[in-house]
Formats: C-alpha cells, structure tokens, sequence
C-alpha cells in the first residue's frame, strides 16, 4: 500500500483530532494553575486520543445529527488521564510517553487530586447529555477500572497468574473504558438497541486486543518508540499474556531461567534478550497476536449490525491498526 | 434541658440511621474482597452521617414522598468517604476516628483506587435518580473538593493565609458537600426553585459552621474525644481561623513565639498549651465561634422559605447542633 493505515486514519480525522485537541483546552476549567499544568502535563504529552476517536465515529456510524460529538468525546479522554495519573502512582511508574510520570514531577498529592478534578470534570460533561444512562455507563466504567487496578495490583508478582485472570484484569482496567466510548456514542446518538450493543461488543473486542498488544509491545518494540522503559511490565511485576503463555509450555530449565528473571528486578540486556527469545520460541509472541487478531476479528463482525458509511469504514481500520501499531 | 441536642436529633432519627448503615452495606457491590475491607476501614468506623441525614430531611422537608430517599442519600456518604481516603494520604494524616487512616494500613495504591470505586458508586447510585442535574450537582462538587483540598496543600504551611482564603478553602472542601446534599435532597423531592435556592444556602451555611467548629475543636476537645491527635492541623501545617485572627492581633513577642509552634512540628504540650492560651487571650476562639454562629443564623432563616414541618425542625436542630458539637 502506498499509505499506511496509520496515515489513512490520520489523514481522515486530522480537523476532528484538532477539534479534540482544542475542546480538551478549553473544558479543562480549573480554578488552580497547578491543576492545570499537573492535567496538562500528561493530557497534551501526545496521546493518541483513540478514546474520544472512536466515540466520535461510533456516534457518527449510529447516524448522530447533531454538533457535539466531539464536546462529549473529550470525557474519555478526561478519564482516560484521570486512571492514567492514578495507576502511574500505585504502579510507581517512572515514566510515561517518554517523559517522567507526573506523580514523580508534582507529587502523589497533586497527582491524586488533579485525577479526582479531571473525573470531575468527565461527569460534569456527561451531566451535559441531559442522559443519565450515559452517567450510569461511566460511573460502571469508573467501577471496572478501579478494581481492574487493584486486581492487577493484588496479583502482582504473582508467577500463577492465569490466562483467565489475566483476560479479567484486561477487561476492568482497558477495555471497559473503549467499550464505554463506543457505548456513549452510540448512546448519544440515539441509537436503537441493537446498534448500542453492536457498538458495546466493537469497543469491548477493540479494547482486549489494543491491551493485548501493548503487552506485546512491552517485549517487541523499541524504548525510544515505545515511551517507556523496555521490560517495564516485568520490573512492576505484571505478568501478561506472552509471558503467562510461553511461561506454560517452557521446559523446566527454561521455566526456571524466566522465573528469575521476572523475580529478579536487576536483569542486564543479555538477559532480558534470553528471555524474550524464549517468549517467542514457546509460541508466547505468536499466542498473543493471534488472540488479539480474533478479538478484532469479532469487533469488526460486530460493526456489520450497521449501516455501511465513511464513519463505519474507518471503525474497521481503528480494528484494524490496533493490532498493526507498532507503539 | 431534660435531654442533650444531640440526643434529640438521635433519638429522632434513630429508625433512619439504622436504613442509612444498612443501605451503606448492602450497596457497596464490590467484586474485590480487599475493596470491601478498605472502604469498610473508614466507612463504617463511627462516622455521625450528617450528609446523608441532611439529604433525607432536606428531602422531607421539600414535600418529599417516595421511598427511595435513604437510597439516595448514601450516595452523599460515599463521595465523603472518598474524599477522606484521598485526603488522608495527601495529608499523610496518621489517624482517622480513632484508628490508623486507611492509606496506612493498606497502602497508598489501595487507599486511591478505593476512593476511586467509592466515587463511582456514588454516582451510579445518583444516575439511578434519573435527574441529569444531580449528576450535574455531584459533578461539580467533586471538582471543588479536588481543587479545595489542592488549593490548601499550596497554602501549607504559609503562615500568610488570610481569612478570605481560608473561607475559600473551607467552602471548596468542605461546605460544598453538605451543600450539595441539601441540594439534592431538594431535587429528588422535586422542589421548586425557591426551595432548591433555599436548601443550597441552608447547606452552605451549615457546611461552613461545620468545618468552622472542626477547626476549632482541634484546640478546644480532647484528643480521646476527638479521635485524632491534638495539635493535628498545626502538625499538618493547616492554618484555620482561629489562628489566622489571633496571629494578626498579637503583640510582637506573642506572634514571633505563635509562630515559632507553627513552624516546629516538635512542640511539646507546655507549649501547645501555651499556644491555645494565646489563640483565647487574642480572641480566636471566640472569633471562630461567633463567626460560625452567624453562619447557623442564616441557615435557619435559609429554612423559613420552606412549610414548617417535623423535617424543618429537625434541620434547624441540626444547624445548632453544627456549633454546639463537642467532637
């Protein structure tokens, strides 16, 4: 192809992400300057804004005729950044899109806080929807993600994690919020049931395999693209769905080498090189890719439940550059 | 009198306090053990309920005449309950009611995610009002506690602080709770503009002498009564009124030595003694007692755009209650 998917979509939805950009400016509203650069700090760090996309589409694909699709958008954005600020500081993340955490730059207080304002923020927009089935959606998320955390975070180091486990953890902390995206804009749309639970089904599918590739990424693509520190799900303890996989069929040898290095912290490069080799000698690489192409497989036979149109074309192609993305 | 304020409104609400803790229990709905725990260390360690009391006689008081009014009210317990887990650990406070603060028992990771999911339950109780405006009321007050606790962590320690900000504070972090439950008291029982005017002041007013006399009691209860350390809000570095008042009357001397306490987190009880003497001698103790009565004053008289009703009196109870309270 002469255009990537990646600038296919871009291109397409270049002035809606410049509106996005410019609606999360001007709702962000806060009293304080310190809110403001503690929110901004990771809300304009570049973020793929994915979350307000897809409701955006997913209100246009259920045929939405208003103007503010993009206003309501940025609640899952807020949000997204809201858990992003609350999850860097109970995993004590050091880093996040290339820059240090904000928790590390502000403080846990502030960045505590600047979270609760930007929750805040999402609802008092929702509010604005005049549809309190849209605040149930998002107080449900906000549920799912709270405890998706701390399931992770009481799972921690846990070498028995299983693929079951982890499928449930995916669920609470990522694919909540993109399926409650999908959800609202079908929601304000005013959409028949169907298409809301068509719309449902593509963000839940969309949302597991955008996870489950951003934990392959963590093994296959480079620092400096990726934001953050390779082998970083191994240093916070979080066992994922390569490693949980190839980690089962290892040979005891090969099992016992990973187990070290996932209990030891201080692993050099060579190791952490053995050890990816070995995901992907035991299939764990190929697993997880495999997985994720079926869930977007289902999230695209979700879409047929609707019309054909330019906004549903380019549902199937966010399926789809979710598993091609390489960061 | 035969019988203490305080046993009156009790005795007198008794059957509703009772719906309150059981409503409280039975609608926390956590998928995590641990979730449950946390929430339950602060939730049911002997809080008064005054916000969802408020709600409920607010609501009553308004004409009120569904059933779901103890429902509903839980939701003003579990915003407060929230906030005190994340304000615990952004102030690193050791002890709540008595007992170790949840963030030290279990974790600032654990403490901030509970607080996130006692959020959430909040408002997909208040989404279940079917009232986008409630949605719109509790929204708004989220992002003032976040902003009000902010805005007092800038301000610590700066010996500065004078009284306009510290009104701004306290109506940010704590009166626009109270506030908001009165509010919605009167939403839900779907009160005219007046009566909704009116119950917002009552609840404003009331949340300002409320805190006032929180502030106060730092220096006037005893620690075994109060169940906190005395001396907390010096050691926290919060200036409230009746320091702000008595630093600004003191001679020289009296100020350089108020000072030197505010400073040194080590003083001893001779000094913390000495300390109290001056905030009396200057007058301000009396000063954040008055100040806080005058506040009860205009809630009262918030009340007389209502019918005159068991419900009525029992607020204007309340409100005296706000200044009479010993802990």
């Amino acid at each position: 192809m002469s255009q990537t998917l990646k600038e296919k979509i871009a291109s397409q939805l270049k002035d809606d992400l410049i509106d996005i950009e410019e609606a999360l400016q001007t709702n962000l509203n806060p009293y304080l300057d310190l809110v403001r650069q503690t929110a901004g700090h990771i809300l304009f760090s570049g973020g793929k804004r994915l979350r307000p996309l897809l409701m955006v589409l997913s209100a246009r694909a259920c045929g939405y005729s208003g103007n503010r699709e993009i206003f309501f958008s940025i609640i899952f954005e807020y949000l997204h950044t809201a858990t992003l600020l609350h999850d860097d500081l109970v995993d004590d993340a050091a880093i996040r899109r290339g820059q240090p955490a904000a928790h590390a730059v502000f403080g846990n207080p502030t960045a505590v806080l600047t979270g609760d304002f930007l929750l805040a923020r999402a609802l008092s927009i929702a509010s604005q929807s005049g549809l309190t089935k849209v605040i149930h959606v998002i107080a449900g998320i906000t549920e799912n993600l709270s405890q998706g955390e701390i399931h992770q975070l009481l799972r921690k180091g846990d070498l028995s994690l299983s693929e079951n486990e982890y499928m449930q953890v995916i669920h609470n902390k990522t694919a909540v919020l993109i399926q409650g995206a999908c959800r609202v804009g079908a929601l304000i749309a005013n959409a028949d049931t169907k298409q809301e639970a068509a719309m449902s089904d593509y963000g839940l599918y969309v949302g597991l395999a955008f996870q489950m590739i951003d934990d392959l990424l963590d093994y296959t693509a480079q620092s400096d693209v990726l934001g953050k520190k390779i082998g970083a799900d191994i240093k916070e303890g979080k066992l994922t769905l390569p490693v949980i996989f190839a980690l089962q069929k290892a040979k005891p040898a090969d099992r016992a080498f990973m187990e070290s290095v996932l209990r030891s912290k201080n692993f050099d490069e060579n190791e952490f090189e053995a050890f990816k080799s070995l995901l992907n000698d035991y299939g764990g690489l190929d697993y997880t890719r495999q997985q994720a192409s079926n869930y977007v497989e289902k999230a695209k036979a979700a879409l047929a439940e609707l019309d054909e149109s330019p906004s549903q074309t380019l549902l199937m192609d966010v399926a789809d550059y979710a598993l091609a993305r390489q960061y």
